[in-house]
């Protein structure tokens, strides 16, 4: 999981955390993230109508502990679409299953997002830390 | 902890884990960080560069755990601004020194920022869980 970053219509930053699947396309990588994976709220929701206005999208995955030697994080740039095919929602939707159990049991209803990633930046305070895997590309 | 987000010149967003410390001024809430506490990397002040250019920043404080009935996040949004006083100065780093260790044998050089925090919105998935601390105003 991590945190998503959007842009709201003024301007202002908007973020908040979520569940994504990884999914290589050729040379690309993809994440896919549904709407609706928990109890919704309308702010739920803020997410996907700044994406329409703006799909500029930053993620972060990172590891955080008291001890900062073993601090690391990757940071993906992108921009996020809402899947309007049905096929590729099923190829999301199937991807997200398979990486979170919680996802078996509930119905997907709302709008399933993919974010192409556009550029991959990482920091880890263990220079000799193994690198992340990185895009193709 | 938590994760900050903030809006490049060119509309992108972008967002870093960070670490900060939480200080009460009179009825407001502000946050403190500084951007020299871990090994820096050129791309460690694009959050300072950042909020010279826009000030707008939201961040994240969050709970993850595979069993989602026991998610949580705070979101704090707020105005960002690089601390000009000596005397906060040192305020700002009696805080961090107090909650991080790490702190404590870390010369801190670089720039501190304060985020005066201006709404709180928060979500959990047990609708019974106590609700965080939010700022009076």
């Amino acid at each position: 999981m991590g945190r998503l970053a959007t842009v709201r219509p003024d301007g202002t930053p908007h973020v908040v955390p979520f569940v994504f699947a990884l999914v290589r396309h050729g040379t690309a990588v993809r994440l896919y993230w549904t709407v609706d994976a928990k109890p919704k709220r309308s702010t739920s929701l803020r997410r996907v109508e700044n994406l329409r206005a703006n799909p500029a999208v930053e993620a972060v995955v990172d590891r955080y502990d008291d001890d900062w030697t073993g601090l690391w994080w990757v940071r993906m740039r992108g921009t996020g679409r809402v899947v309007a095919s049905a096929e590729e929602r099923r190829t999301a939707l199937t991807a997200l299953a398979s990486k979170y159990p919680a996802y078996r049991s509930m119905r997907a209803e709302g709008d399933v997002v993919a974010i192409e990633v556009e550029a991959v930046s990482w920091w880890s305070a263990e220079e000799d830390r193994p690198s992340p895997p990185r895009p193709a590309r």
